[in-house]
């Protein structure tokens, strides 16, 4: 498997031994030292976990290695070379890399394995010069279990065991990277509490904020940047899964929609921060870092901060997901990190504390509603926020929980709506004292949640367009990441797409990831350094090192859906990229771009009466239905194009035209496009490689190497779908009446993609309304019929 | 779910208050301190993660509690109470056990929830010294994460914050256990090389070993005792699971057998200590703790020592799994922990280095492999090991790979033998230095496993008679406890049964855990507090304190198999147990007390051909084996008793036996007893509850508490089995040659057991050949016979 490296950063000689001297892995005599006495040290030096001034000891890890099948490396030093052949070189570095003699690599041709591997390698070593470039490359080459050399070496005590030699209380780099040389045993783990300005439990006190702060040691003598995760799940949740709603319901006539207004709390306003000294934390932080990510840059000298904001435990006040309330609560966090706000060591509010430890700087991290909150306070421009990096994140909740007129489900979420994941997060009812103050609020809000969500119409209203952050891009003034699984089914990746078109027009720097996961992380898997390009994008932007971030990698980068390990550069990811294509049904259920069918044709949803009774999972219905099991089939059309004899690349948004009529007065429609054929494709998620194989510090915590490898054979892949209610079509924003076995004309975009059909397979579309995982499931049948003169699917191909 | 607690230690008020002034749970001015108060002041140091000297912050803490539905704390504590009722105590109880308000408790009857988990009450709370006494008993209460209060708060940073308040230095105890006082951030983790005895690669010199120590940094003040773990994993493992040997062949007629002898390697003699002060270590571990408990006791002041020995990487040798030679070499870590040995701080052997911070006190843990070579160096009488904790362990090699004259595999390790474990663990073959040096003598090694382990006889011989730890447990010294799940299909339970069988007339204290579980460990279960008993059994056995350790629980503990939270007290688990009844055939295929079947029975052995080409997994088949799948129970005999109206326990060895001929001249039966009836049974794995929900220390890594739950409905359960060579009837150890077409009588013993049988289940006896899990698959078919007349089980029910 490819080990591909984007964040290594080409550097001139001189620069190399300028960072190798500093951070002694050259000897400050190395211009005195033979090739030999060279090789040797440095060799011994990889060796992190031997004393560095133990010679003897140092001396006996050479024996370790071997540079043939035939010679030790002892050996080979003792006849004072004065170079060293590519195979002698490269069977150390392999086994340097942590790969394994004879299992992983033949000592007769080691340089088979470094290319299979995609590692890189040097051209010559016949000089010092080079031996000391093959070392740099090295040292910032991956490992078996995907980190740096330099950073594996660090986890076994490399910077630990010459703390006394290296510069204190300052970030060394490596490479355009921060280096590990922060002392982890001694993090300072604290807890304040923040004055909102806000009053969301009503008790005419403003709400206060619980943030933990984990800290190097040495920001006490020297500024960090903080990178925080508003994080609503840090105080623990309430799990109310059991609770979902019904969603084994009729429909309901969309007209009787009364378009509920959102309404704002009240608002206090906040002591201002003193100029003066302020006092030292009181309280240690309980709550431990979810973000592995996190903790390896918390390592490398960049403070992590979470905080749960309005409604979570230690904080005041009540959870209203995704309203502008949960927005400024979040943000109000990254205002006290600026200096602009004031906070306490406790709830008495008697003791102020300031952020005096953090230079100002603030990225921000973190997945799914944590990258949600992301885009909510980025579209703020708040002072101090420098960039985001927002994973699988909600750019609009209406885009979350509903889709063109329907309640819609995020995937393995059926029945979850906005009240449910208020109460998911509304920790703070999880303490007695908290309890009992609280709860008739929080009964009051959460009545009003479900009543505004409106579970019955599903249609857009004021109070949703008060949770959709994109109408408030012009405001985002940070440079901004956006990473999101192609297959992410519950945030789905319209809510990247439709910000991304946005943010790609901003004077801001931006960029894309596209991975092939669910709702997931990609911060360390085997095809992408994406740990290491973070290190160099934070070192930029929030400590403003010029390490050529800006330009070390495309603007897009997306992974390939056949190869896990090729990664496409891509200038933009919209309907803009390639050629349109349009095709058509015919009459015998064929799809062809000159596809003419002239028929219509039915068929009857039963809603959700056979999978209740079949005690299938919603994923185990997915998976027959798209791959086409009769029983499940049975409620679709279906339209299947020939094998395809070119590889073509679906990309954007494709968007389906249909003329439909309902048996009753409403009606929901989906639409999904299945590539078909017998392979193996890529696993749902990523393999675990190596158990937390990776040290993301000396000390201090772990995580895992993973990659999408091929699965077992498969026949259907689902590319993309949608969901529309009949009684939008004239309006998707405004719901009409429409009448029993009259016809329609649908237009609707699917969820963007960017898929590689492969050479052999077929494009299936398939028409159906139930959508087991994610609409509702009628108790009653309703016959649709579909007029294929007016039916088509339109897409992007390269 | 019950957390049922055995190592709480009856103690005196008059010792609890003096503990509790120790470490400073109890103020030194606690007498002058009113009720109320000294209520405040211990909840208060309940949370612990406030600064102990901060009286505000302290006090802000008081808000998140309530006494009942409508009065806070500080509400009730306004009231200048002079007692508590039992209702407001266990709400507030209930809250620092971490349940959760509303969601797991309801304030108007928080005593149901104590109840209902079996958690601890006092009577009354109408004094200050009954408010001590239940606070006493809270902290020596289990929390929800299933570890006690103290030990959460432990986890929370009680001792950190106090540590200037608290004896430097020294073991501190509450109710008889060690506390994690120790500065988890300063552990030291060193690898020194132990001298051995062996030369076994054969180089003229002796094997250096790599030992790989974690202590505790006061370690350097004071001896602390090391609990040895001794791990052939810990410097890595070759994975050559894809190399299995071929279990697709026929049998070999056992007449063949040559008796394979047993060869020792060559002996040399290291060097002896020397009386000087030595050297300290140059290097540092790479290695890490594979074991939660020995971080669990590492926090709490016992040193953990892990070595892989012979083979392994960082030491010489060759892996001779099993044999004398590996006894001896795990146990020389010992010798040099108790002094009576040399070590080098590296491998030129230039610097001697002392075990000068261990008491000479040295237990042992582990499971598996690590378990095993427990009883292989408890049966060596070394000195210095007290004690030692073996879980799923081998007692001999000869009970883990074969079976009565057959080749019978532990679960999910179908082709599996001495030598390729042997290839698993000779992990010094990965540094590529010893790989071109040790090789051809590995080879060589291998070459002599695999004939001598005999794959093709399965016979008893002089080689495995080498390998069984039994015939020396009249060496025992130490104390003794073994763990072992009474699911174990890898390590069976005849192992740790025959051992306990010799170990439990040794004038060494013993005790006997067995738990529901397959090859697992069971120190982080709800039902028990296994964790807590080890730490009360190394405190009593390796410091010497008289802490009621020895009458603190039963002789043997049993779980049931029906609920999960039960355990049983046994004084013994052998043949002894119960009452000898037994069971016989049919003519009609019933299992009767009185059966008098006559016939002649028989079935078409298939060998594994349905099994390969229905590509099913081992589980899958004998999962639907057992359930008497039509397809797959033909090639079997099947006797089933009457539903039971009273449920029976069955204890001990089953005993078959059984009058068959073969239609060949060799043949392999298998008997399995099994438990019929459509119900709800446990998990086979634990359920994991709260991941990562434990701190084995301050900020010093986690475990997961989990238990055995139900799971959802299924058919049957294998209560045991056994398999025996038809050529063995006359003699375990020496095979016989047969007839096709003559009857044999068989007699043999099944796997041990402690099952109850729950009244409306049936037993049913079923007479197979071919285990496609564990037998060898022929390729031939075989007609076997079964004489009725002749045929019965026996067994002990209580």
């Amino acid at each position: 498997m490819k080990y591909n490296q984007y964040a290594y950063v080409e550097t001139k000689l001189e620069t190399q031994v300028k960072e190798l001297l500093q951070i002694k892995f050259l000897p400050a005599n190395y211009q005195d030292l033979s090739f030999a006495q060279l090789l040797a040290e440095m060799v011994e030096n990889c060796r992190a976990e031997v004393q560095p001034n133990d010679e003897n000891a140092r001396a006996t890890k050479l024996n370790e290695f071997a540079v043939s099948l035939t010679q030790t490396l002892v050996a080979f030093l003792d006849t004072k070379p004065e170079e060293i052949s590519l195979i002698e070189f490269y069977n150390i570095a392999l086994q340097l890399l942590d790969y394994r003699v004879h299992y992983d690599y033949d000592l007769n041709d080691p340089c088979k394995t470094m290319k299979k591997q995609a590692l890189p390698m040097v051209d010559s070593i016949s000089n010092k010069e080079e031996l000391i470039s093959a070392f740099y490359r090295l040292l910032n080459t991956r490992t078996k279990n995907g980190q740096l050399l330099i950073d594996v070496m660090a986890g076994k005590g490399y910077f630990y065991n010459r703390k006394n030699e290296l510069p204190t209380n300052q970030f060394v780099f490596l490479n355009g990277k921060s280096l590990p040389v922060f002392d982890t045993s001694k993090v300072i783990r604290e807890v304040v509490y923040v004055e909102s300005d806000l009053d969301t439990d009503g008790d005419g006190q403003s709400d206060l904020l619980q943030a933990t702060i984990f800290r190097p040691f040495e920001s006490e003598k020297m500024p960090v940047p903080a990178l925080y995760t508003a994080s609503p799940y840090f105080g623990g949740i309430i799990d109310n899964e059991k609770r979902n709603h019904n969603v084994d319901e009729n429909l309901t006539d969309a007209t009787e929609w009364t378009n509920p207004q959102y309404e704002p709390s009240a608002v206090v306003k906040a002591r201002k921060p003193s100029d003066e000294n302020t006092s030292s934390a009181t309280e240690m932080a309980v709550g431990k870092s979810s973000y592995t990510l996190n903790e390896y840059l918390l390592a490398r000298g960049f403070a992590s901060v979470f905080a749960g904001a309005i409604g979570t435990r230690g904080s005041d006040g009540l959870r209203i997901t995704g309203a502008p309330e949960e927005t400024e609560s979040a943000k109000e966090i990254i205002e006290w990190l600026h200096g602009d706000r004031i906070a306490y060591t406790d709830r008495s509010r008697k003791h102020e504390i300031k952020a005096d430890w953090c230079n100002h700087n603030i990225g921000m991290t973190g997945r799914s509603y944590l990258g949600t909150l992301q885009i909510a306070i980025a579209t703020t421009g708040v002072a101090g926020l420098k960039t985001v990096v927002s994973e699988a994140a909600i750019s609009s909740w209406y885009d979350y929980y509903r889709e063109h007129g329907l309640v819609i489900a995020p995937e393995d979420c059926q029945g979850e709506d906005l009240d449910l994941l208020a109460e998911t997060c509304q920790s703070n009812l999880l303490d007695s004292g908290d309890y009992i103050k609280i709860k008739p609020k929080y009964d009051e809000m959460q009545a009003n949640l479900l009543e505004k969500e409106d579970r019955k119409t599903g249609q857009y209203s004021d109070y949703w367009e008060n949770r959709n952050y994109r109408h408030h891009t012009d405001k985002i003034n940070c440079s901004w990441i956006s990473v999101h699984g192609l297959n992410d089914w519950n945030v789905k990746p319209k809510n990247v797409y439709k910000i991304w078109q946005k943010v790609k027009d901003l004077p801001v720097e931006h960029h894309l990831f596209l991975h092939q996961g669910p709702h997931y992380n990609m911060n360390n898997l085997v095809s992408i350094d994406f740990t290491d390009l973070m290190n160099l994008w934070f070192v930029h932007e929030l400590l403003g090192v010029e390490n050529n971030a800006y330009n070390q990698w495309p603007t897009v980068m997306i992974q390939d859906n056949l190869e896990a390990d090729i990664w496409h550069d891509e200038k933009d990811w919209s309907n803009d990229v390639g050629q349109e294509v349009v095709y058509y049904p015919t009459d015998d259920t064929e799809l062809q771009k000159d596809g003419n069918g002239k028929k219509k044709l039915t068929f009857l949803d039963l809603g959700g009466k056979e999978f209740k009774a079949a005690k299938i999972s919603e994923t185990a219905w997915q998976d027959k239905f798209i791959a086409g099991d009769e029983k499940w089939a049975k409620p679709s059309l279906r339209f299947t194009t020939d094998e395809f004899i070119h590889p073509v690349t679906i990309v954007g948004r494709p968007e389906v035209k249909l003329r439909v009529s309902s048996s009753l007065n409403k009606g929901q429609i989906s639409v999904a496009l299945v590539e078909l054929g017998d392979r193996k494709r890529l696993t749902a998620v990523p393999k675990f490689l190596m158990r937390d194989g990776q040290e993301l510090g000396f000390r201090f915590g772990t995580d895992t190497l993973q990659e999408f490898v091929p699965d077992k054979l498969s026949h259907a892949k689902l590319i993309t779908k949608a969901h529309m209610n009949l009684q939008n079509y004239a309006d998707m924003q405004k719901p009409a009446a429409i009448e029993p076995g009259e016809f329609y004309d649908l237009s609707f975009e699917l969820q963007p993609t960017y898929y590689k059909v492969p050479v052999g397979s077929k494009l299936c579309l398939i028409i159906y309304s139930t959508d087991q995982g994610m609409t509702k499931r009628p108790l009653e049948e309703t016959t649709y019929t579909i007029d294929l003169a007016k039916t088509e699917i339109k897409f992007n191909e390269k």
